[in-house]
């Protein structure tokens, strides 16, 4: 069989179902990022990677500098997703050696601006020459305080869904030039009880099946409460992917409370209550694997 | 200009020189893995990210398994390097959507084979598809005490110049089965003083001159001294590369105990004593550049 006729989902539970269990992993594969015991501090160690590739990520026409900011804020865009800060980078470049000095160099300081918007460094990473497409894998390391850090199981029934930001526009290049939700992550794990969250990479129809599958929840949205972008429907909203914006959900009782606080906090940002997770059913056939989205 | 007119060591430090400096970082981009300060406790965090590439680091006739092997055992050997003990792994995984799963879940055995031979715990990774050649990226965190990391850049005039193993054998398919200096890396730091050690990836005649002119001073070595692999030339072990061998250097007052414990505890690897660290000198038209090889 071939990969393209298995999806990445399957291919990946195949790959973890080789993995032997670590106690000292918290929360591993499957997960947005790694988070593992280190030492003796109060603090666990949080390890994610992330690649983009010439022709799937990006293509011949976006701007090196640009190129280098996706690959970076990427992966930090999963430090968001499970409420972590990140601090130091490794950066592997992979690419022909037809390629320009200047785009190698241009790749290196989106990458440098990325990552120093949020303090991060770049401590090390090496380069290949391949006789093929370039590639751009980044590995951050991070931490998170033990009581602190979320995941995409923790969600129960009757807890509101929320996303942050508008929703569809990636096609249209914000893929390129986003900003990771650390700071509205870290925020709300400060302030509220998060009990499931994970970012938006590969739209919301795929990603939160992923969250109720893992909550072992069922869930129910509607169409018109989505946060669209200007121009975006809500069908870009649901596939088009690479929003990377959170996704979270919290107990009801707390919904009122996050929305004053929210409007205060981040008055340019906008936060929707787009449904609510509910029991897992065996209905089915709906639009939605795991759950329900009404159209309208 | 194009990347292949410059050069990897030139490209990378056009790349460093572009990053800002962080007082957390105790070794960082040119030597063989960060090490970073990370919380309070007594350890350094170690980080390094290497590739493999079809076409350039294997060839088609590979098995998947070796290919794992190899890309695992890359960035291990840096942990020799610095005597690190490694901890945790994020593997990328890009491939074309036409290869075969069990060429994949090949690929992983190998990986996760490699890394438990060191305890370390694959936590994580990605998948991407590419229209081209397949590369793996792997990234490994793990720890060091605070006195015991070595650098290239300790050498000093006088010391002695050792390497551990055969060298000249890669070609004839060492590079995918080779085991990392770790135990031998790790025993060396806790009973000598290591003043500069790395591990001999491109060849003996590039990464020597890399370990005196970080260390700021010459060497000389003997050719017919070089421990060889069957069948292998001086200049197969000097040009040849992927050796994943320990270059280290040592006050020449320890040559003497270094060779009767080594000898004891390894019996079945070879130490040897190339050469010595020499001060700077001026002197050129060498056979490499910043220090002596006499050819016999």
């Amino acid at each position: 069989m071939r990969l393209r006729q298995i999806g990445e989902d399957a291919l990946l539970a195949k790959l973890i179902s080789l993995l032997p269990a670590d106690r000292r992993v918290v929360a591993g594969s499957g997960d947005d990022a790694a988070i593992v015991r280190g030492d003796s501090s109060g603090k666990l160690l949080v390890l994610k990677t992330d690649c983009v590739v010439s022709g799937i990520h990006f293509d011949s026409k976006a701007s090196p500098q640009s190129i280098g900011w996706k690959a970076m804020m990427r992966p930090l865009s999963d430090f968001a997703a499970v409420s972590a800060v990140p601090e130091f980078a490794l950066v592997t470049l992979i690419v022909n050696r037809d390629v320009e000095v200047s785009w190698v160099t241009g790749v290196y300081r989106g990458l440098n601006r990325a990552a120093r918007k949020f303090n991060v460094t770049i401590v090390g990473g090496e380069t290949s020459s391949i006789s093929g497409p370039a590639a751009i894998s980044v590995s951050v390391t991070g931490t998170v305080e033990k009581d602190r850090w979320v995941s995409r199981r923790g969600g129960r029934p009757g807890d509101r869904i929320y996303v942050t930001g508008r929703l569809g526009s990636s096609l249209r290049g914000r893929h390129l030039r986003f900003i990771p939700r650390i700071k509205e992550s870290r925020w709300l794990t400060a302030h509220f009880r998060v009990h499931a969250m994970m970012d938006l990479s590969d739209g919301l129809g795929a990603d939160l099946p992923r969250l109720a599958a893992a909550s072992r929840v069922g869930f129910v949205i509607n169409s018109a409460a989505l946060p669209l972008s200007p121009g975006a429907t809500a069908e870009n909203a649901v596939s088009d992917g690479e929003d990377y914006e959170l996704l979270f959900t919290i107990p009801p009782r707390d919904a009122k409370r996050l929305s004053v606080h929210w409007r205060k906090k981040f008055p340019e940002t906008r936060l929707t209550d787009i449904g609510s997770l509910i029991p897992r059913t065996s209905t089915r056939g709906t639009k939605l694997k795991g759950g329900y989205i009404h159209f309208q």
